[in-house]
C-alpha cells in the first residue's frame, strides 16, 4: 500500500476565493469544496449550490444519474424514489432529444417537466454514452448527433437553440470528439482540439447573450485523444475559458488501455484548476472508474448499470471495506465463489462494451434455474429484498418484462453503492482495501 | 331502458345457509354473498372467505388479477402497491408454470412465495388468457399447454402433481376446451363435454386423497362450445360435482358473436347454483364484459389491459355515472371528441384480439406527438397524475423501456375503476346508463 504523508493532504477549501483557475462565468454558482485531495490518490468533496435554487449538491468522487432523456431505463420517477443514494443530477443527451425540439419548444417548460422530473438537477451531455455513435459525420461547423430516427446535424446555433429549450441547469458545449479511433492522425487530433474550443467560444458568445441561460453552467470539453501534448494544451485552453467545470472527452471504455488513459488524465488535470470538477465521459467499468478517480476525476456517467441490465446480467462485486475481521473473510469467501462463478461467464472484455465483464453474473444460465439465493447476499435493494436468482433466471429465459425492471433496480443501486464506498474509502485512507476488494486481487 | 321490477330484486342471503346448489366439499370455505342479483341484469355480490386464511374477499362483478406466474408484466409489487382497487385474486397459469415444476418442487414453498407476491389469493387457471394455444393436440387422457419451451402435455396425475407444487388457494379442473374453432362438429363438442367431465372426477378424486390440498379450492368447468343442450348438460353434470365455482370455458372473445355467447351463458347459468361464482374465461372487452355480466357472469380475468399495453395503446373509455349534470355534458363532449379520435384509429375488432379495439387511443400515432393532456383527463393513476400522452408517444417511438410500465399501470388502473363503476351501477340501478356511456350511444 502507498502511504500517504499527512502533508499531502490539503485543508477543506471554499472554492469561491478563487485562490485557484480562471474566472467565472457571470451567473454561475456551482462550487466544488475540496475536503481531501491526495496527490495521485483522488479527492474528496462536494460539489455545492447546483441547480437554479442552488439547493441541491453532490459529492465526489460520484456520477450522474444516467437517462434516456429523464427516463432511467425501465424504472418510473416512484420506483426511481425507492432507490437511495441515487445522484441529485440527471443526465439527458442531445442525442435523444434533439429530434424533439419542435415538440419541446411549443411545450416550453423544458425537459424537467416534459419528462416529469421532480426534484432534480438536469445535465444536458452531447452524446448518450452507452450508445456510442457512427464517425466520419463532423466537419468543421457541426457535429452530429443519432437520434431514433438517424442523423441530425448541428451547428453552433442549433445546439444552443436545443439547449434554449431543453433547459438544463448545466451542459457540456458542443465538441468534437471524434479522435478516439486507433488509428486517429496527430493532424486529426489537433483539429479535434482546435474545434472544440472554437465551438466553445461560439457556445460561450451565445450563452453570456441569451438571457434564458442566466444562471445555467457551461463545462468546457477537454479533447486531444491519446497524444499527450495535444491534450495538455486542450486542457490548459480550455481552463482559460469562463467554464464551470471540465468534460474529458474521447477516453471511453475501448478507445485505449487504462495505464495510457491513467497517463493522459494525471497529465491534462494538472492543467485544470483544483476548485473545479472534472467528468469523464464514457467510463463506466468499476476498475477503470477506480484507476481515473486516482488520477483525478471528480465525475462519471452512470451507463454501466444499464448495459449490464440490457445483457440481462446483475452487477455482483464486493466493496465493503468496514465489515469487522470475521464478516470480512466471510464475505471474502462468498466473493471468491462470485469470482469463480464469473471466470466461467467470461473475464474481462475492454475492448467491447456489448460483452460481459467480471463485475456480473449472466442470471440467463442454467446453473441459477434452482439457485434461490437474492443477486447478491446483504444488498438492501428491492430485487434483492424480495427475489431469488431462480425467479429472475425464470423472468429473463421467459422474456418477461419485469426482468429488466427488477435487474435495473439492482444494478443501479449496486452501482451507486459502490461509488458511496468509495467516497468512504477515500475519506478513510481505504483506496488499496477497496481496490483489492473490487478487484479480487486480495 | 329495460325497467327492473321490484320483485325481481332478491333479498341479501348468505350462501351457507345451502339453499342452492350441490353439496360442498370438505374444507371448501368460500362463499358466495349476493346482495343483489336481477334476472337478466346482473348479480351483485361480495366472495367471501378467500384463501388459507380465509381472510380474504372479493367483490362481484369482478376479475382476477392477471399475470405472468405472479408476475403483472412490467410492474413490480411495488408499483402494483401503488394500484388502487386491485383484485385480491391473483391468477397464474400451469402453461406458465408446468416447464418451472422440478425448480418449484425443489423450492418447495409453492408459487406466491417463489413469484415474491405478498397478501393475495392465488387462483391458478390452465392456459393463460392472453396467449391462445394451439388446437389439435388433445386425447381422451391429456390437454395440453404451452410454455416458453414448447408444448407439456399434461395427464390428470401431472397436473394433479404440479398443483401440489403450485399450492394455489383455488384451481380450475383439467379440461378439453377445444371447441371454440367455427366449425367443430357437434361429436367433437360432446367429447369436449364428456372428457372434461371425466377429468374433473379425476382431478376431484386425487384432491380428496392429497392433504396438500387440504382447504384448497376446485373450481369445474363448462364445456359445450356453441351448442346450446351440451352447455345445458356441461352446466347440470358440473354443478352435481362438489365444486367452489364454475369456468365457462370455450367462449372467449374470436370464438362467436356475443349474442350467441349471451344466450348460452344465460343458459348455462339457469342450472348453476345460485350461491357459487361463475367466472368466464378468455372474455375482457368491455363491451362483452357488460353483456356477460347481464347474462349471469361473476368473475372474469383481466388480460385485456396487458394486451392493450403491448399494442402501445391506452384504456380510454369513460364510465362516469354519477356526474352532477354540468359535468356529465362536460363528460359526455370529451367523450365524444375522444370517440372521434378512435374512429380513425380502427373500430371494434372482435375477431382478432391482437387489434386495436374501440376502448383505446394509439399514442403512437403522430397525433399525440404534442399532446400535453394526460391519457385520460380526471385519472387519478400514476402514469396521468405524471406524464402527458407526448410523453408516452416519445417513450413509444423511441421504443423506451418506460412506456409499458407506465402504459401497464395506466390500463390496469382504467380497468379496475371500471369493473368499480361497473358494481357502482349495478349496485344503484344504473347499468343503462353505464352501458350509453361506455358504449358511447347516448
Amino acid at each position: 500500500m502507498t502511504r500517504i504523508s499527512p502533508a499531502s493532504v490539503l485543508p477543506s477549501f471554499l472554492s469561491d476565493s478563487d485562490t485557484f483557475g480562471a474566472a467565472r462565468m457571470a451567473g454561475s454558482r456551482m462550487k466544488l469544496e475540496l475536503s481531501r485531495v491526495v496527490q495521485g490518490r483522488g479527492r474528496l468533496g462536494v460539489l455545492k449550490e447546483l441547480g437554479k435554487t442552488g439547493q441541491c449538491s453532490l459529492e465526489v468522487p460520484g456520477c450522474l444519474l444516467h437517462t434516456h432523456l429523464g427516463t432511467v431505463p425501465h424504472l418510473t420517477q416512484e420506483t426511481r424514489g425507492t432507490l437511495s443514494n441515487l445522484p441529485s443530477v440527471t443526465q439527458v443527451s442531445l442525442s435523444n432529444i434533439a429530434e424533439h425540439q419542435e415538440v419541446l419548444e411549443e411545450f416550453k417548460d423544458g425537459v424537467t417537466k416534459f419528462a416529469g422530473l421532480r426534484d432534480t438537477v438536469l445535465y444536458c451531455s452531447l452524446h448518450d454514452p452507452a450508445t456510442p455513435c457512427p464517425t466520419g459525420y463532423t466537419t468543421n461547423k457541426t457535429v452530429s448527433v443519432w437520434g431514433s430516427g438517424g442523423r441530425i446535424e448541428l451547428t453552433v446555433a442549433k445546439f444552443m437553440a436545443l439547449q434554449k429549450t431543453v433547459q438544463p441547469d448545466w451542459y457540456q458545449s458542443m465538441a468534437d470528439g471524434e479522435t478516439w479511433l486507433n488509428n486517429t492522425s496527430r493532424k486529426r487530433v489537433r483539429k479535434s482540439v482546435d474545434r472544440t474550443l472554437a465551438h466553445l467560444d461560439e457556445c460561450l458568445l451565445v450563452h453570456q447573450q441569451s438571457q434564458e441561460l442566466e444562471g445555467v453552467e457551461v463545462f468546457g470539453v477537454v479533447e486531444g485523444g491519446d497524444i499527450l501534448e495535444e491534450r495538455v494544451r486542450s486542457g490548459r485552453e480550455t481552463a482559460k475559458r469562463p467554464v464551470a467545470g471540465f468534460c474529458l472527452d474521447g477516453l471511453q471504455t475501448g478507445s485505449m488501455d487504462q495505464a495510457l488513459r491513467t497517463q493522459l488524465i494525471t497529465a491534462v488535470t494538472k492543467e485544470l484548476p483544483e476548485d473545479k470538477p472534472r467528468l469523464l465521459q464514457g467510463v463506466g467499468r468499476p476498475d477503470e472508474v477506480l484507476a481515473c478517480v486516482e488520477a483525478g476525476v471528480d465525475l462519471f456517467e452512470s451507463f454501466f448499470p444499464f448495459q449490464v441490465t440490457e445483457r440481462g446480467c446483475a452487477l455482483s462485486f464486493s466493496f465493503g471495506i468496514s465489515l469487522d475481521p470475521e464478516l470480512a473473510v466471510l464475505e471474502l469467501d462468498e466473493a471468491r465463489v462470485t469470482s469463480g462463478e464469473m471466470q466461467q461467464n467470461g473475464d474481462l472484455n475492454p475492448e467491447d462494451q456489448s460483452l460481459m465483464t467480471s463485475f456480473e453474473i449472466d442470471l440467463k444460465d442454467q446453473r441459477y434455474k434452482d439457485d434461490f439465493r437474492p443477486l447478491v447476499e446483504g444488498c438492501v435493494c428491492y430485487c434483492c429484498q424480495n427475489h431469488q436468482r431462480a425467479y429472475l433466471h425464470h423472468l429473463l429465459v421467459t422474456n418477461e418484462l419485469l426482468a429488466g425492471v427488477l435487474l435495473m433496480i439492482h444494478n443501479t443501486a449496486h452501482y451507486h453503492a459502490f461509488f458511496s464506498a468509495l467516497r468512504e474509502a477515500l475519506a478513510n485512507d481505504k483506496l488499496d482495501v477497496l481496490k483489492r476488494r473490487v478487484l479480487e486481487r486480495d
